[in-house]
């Protein structure tokens, strides 16, 4: 019987890391020759199944298989594209299998967040519910740290990274100038239902008094006059204030702060602007000079400043997901076991696919500060090692160096239509 | 007769290396300790000088002040402070000679933009006008790169890194998002008058129809109707399009198309929301979905990704400027002299202050594209070597360390009433 090959698909937002998740997969599926054939890439995600858009991995050379380490973004596309369920849409699970049948994959890898762990779920019942066995390993990915079961996720410690050095370096700007100018800096981050990314800035404070004076968490209903009243104080204090946001930072009743208005393909609402909201709030009620920053897609593409025990944990779960498969596992998802906090120890662990889909891991109310604007001490424990390391990618003319891969498609052999 | 004592002030918006420049004067003026005394930095520029809250950098430890070379923003605090002329203003001048007999200061060492070496030049003029005898050197600073007579300004290569390495990340994250989520990324970036900044993201392509797509110089008036059929050929063409915008980018008649209202203290315009405001034209207009950045304080607080290039002639230009004073220089600013672009050589030069102070150069025509959106071969020339080469400060626990100076101030000697 010939070597079943393998299918891997990039899904949702992408980060800085998830491609040293498909350096870990496609590496440790070449040392298992004997067992897994070739590795089929999506073309942007899980429409390269469906529309049978298939990049053979096994074209492109050593060299630029281990570059996916060091590269941002999703290299082979990524997509927003939720399936239904097999029983509302079965003509797409039945495309699926024509699919993988034609190109004899029965391994399938699905990287991604909440949302791709539930599309990972569904495909493990293709073999249940409609007779095709395949095994299916979810891998972890999200800048917004919000899967269960798992103690991080890849792509959170980078971000977080950023955010905390951004947040470092901003404040000493603000601090230098504050006297005669900008007393306000407002930096709003990523995390539309969880505060990690905004907690994380905290990491950049080094003793009492540092920058960020204000952290405004999804978590913590927004109070007004409580925050402008916080802001005047810190001002007093300190001569100047930092805020770093969240953009899902929102009133009491779920409205959020500042709501663009458009909804991405999942039905979320597509946010951004509560910086400047917020900017100008403090200047009409308070008159401070004000500048504000917008991080947004450079905070999780900026592999320039990757944590290297982000991308190190995102390559061991792209190997530790062909190794469960090799073993015969499936509908499981390799996790990120704490051990210890300082020194920081961890190692892999499993959890199954049905008990990931759809939850969301929000700040437990532990790590949040009594007066909602800032972390604890417990929350500064979790942080602090996904942080830890710095892993710079080449350079070359004072540019980092990312790899473009050839991603060539193999021949279709199903009708373009279905 | 007691050796003369300085006076360095770090003077307007703070940069990732103007810390890098006052190393190169502290370091330089210990070298020199029989012919210059103590260096006094002005708490908060020349502010500092004018309420004697002068700093005593001799109290700092040797470590400390060679941290500076890697610690961003205003290590004394900077200040947007402009003096008025001798004539209209003489008492504050008359308050300057006060401060500097009281402490035997005989070197004037001034580190700014245009604004600022417009200040140096009438402090030049106390000899000449009210007698007090100063050797007074400029020192240039600004990401802005406005200054003219010097090839680049210490500040702007690391900015244009930031820009160029930011641009290059978020790129590959559009590009591997766009077949089904965001198709349009605008990043907005410094630049009041001059659109260097905005340029240098240039350098972040390598191969034809590489981001950025769409550079918005404020040299190039805004033209909506040929933006948006650019935009459109662009999304048709790659999938997807990527902006850079100057904040300062602005219409055939000088209005800026953010502004935000409130202006600085040289009478500047307060700018932000270039960004939020193309993005929503080109929603509105052709219906792509966008992300947007503001980049704001954080590209030119970012230490972390500064150019060597940068580093280097930011501590040079510091040390020059105290070599010129034991040389009995006087009204001069170093400069950046380019003798080759590739292989990049450049060396030391020095212009007059009468003719730095209050001339800005923006880019030149030939610099542009004929479009409007890009720049040219020779623009890439000149800007490629000012990235050139990485220079990562220490890391503990996974973040920069920063130095932060004792900074104590030396007794006062006058009235704090004048």
């Amino acid at each position: 019987m010939l070597k079943a090959n393998a299918f891997y698909a990039q899904s949702g937002g992408v980060t800085a890391v998830i491609n040293a998740s498909a350096c870990g997969v496609i590496e440790t599926a070449r040392q298992y020759k004997g067992q897994m054939g070739t590795v089929f890439a999506g073309r942007n995600g899980i429409l390269g199944a469906l529309n049978e858009e298939l990049i053979d991995t096994s074209k492109e050379s050593v060299q630029s298989i281990a570059a996916l380490r060091d590269t941002p973004s999703g290299a082979f596309g990524s997509c927003r594209y939720k399936l239904k369920s097999i029983q509302e849409n079965p003509r797409e699970y039945q495309r699926l299998i024509d699919v993988f049948k034609a190109h004899n994959i029965r391994f399938f890898f699905y990287n991604g967040g909440g949302d791709s762990q539930d599309t990972a779920n569904k495909v493990s019942q293709l073999g249940r519910d409609l007779g095709y066995e395949l095994q299916c390993i979810g891998i972890p990915k999200t800048v917004d740290n919000d899967l269960p079961f798992t103690d991080s996720c890849p792509g959170f410690g980078s971000v977080a990274k950023y955010v905390a050095v951004s947040t470092r370096e901003a404040a000493l700007d603000v601090a230098s100038m504050c006297e005669t100018s900008t007393k306000i800096f407002v930096l709003e981050v990523m995390g539309r239902h969880a505060g990690w990314i905004a907690a994380a800035s905290a990491l950049a404070q080094s003793r009492p008094n540092d920058a960020p004076h204000i952290i405004l968490l999804p978590e913590v209903p927004f109070n007004q006059a409580h925050f402008l009243k916080k802001v005047a104080s810190c001002v007093k204090r300190n001569g100047y204030c930092v805020i770093v946001a969240s953009e899902g930072a929102q009133y009491a009743d779920g409205s959020f702060l500042a709501d663009a208005g458009s909804k991405d393909a999942f039905g979320h609402t597509q946010l951004g602007g509560v910086a400047p909201m917020l900017a100008a709030l403090i200047k009409s009620e308070l008159g401070y000079k004000y500048h504000w920053a917008v991080a947004d897609y450079l905070q999780r593409a900026a592999r320039h400043i990757a944590s290297a025990t982000d991308v190190e944990q995102a390559y061991a779960l792209g190997k530790a997901a062909v190794e469960l498969a090799i073993e015969g596992k499936t509908a499981v998802m390799p996790t990120i076991v704490r051990i210890s906090d300082d020194p920081y120890r961890w190692k892999l662990g499993e959890v199954k696919l049905s008990r990931v889909a759809n939850v969301e891991r929000k700040m437990p109310k532990n790590y949040i500060s009594k007066d909602g604007f800032g972390i604890t001490a417990a929350a500064r424990r979790y942080l602090a090692p996904l942080i830890h390391g710095e892993d710079y990618p080449p350079y070359e003319g004072g540019l980092p160096q990312y790899v473009r891969l050839k991603n060539q498609l193999v021949a279709k052999k199903l009708p373009v239509q279905w």
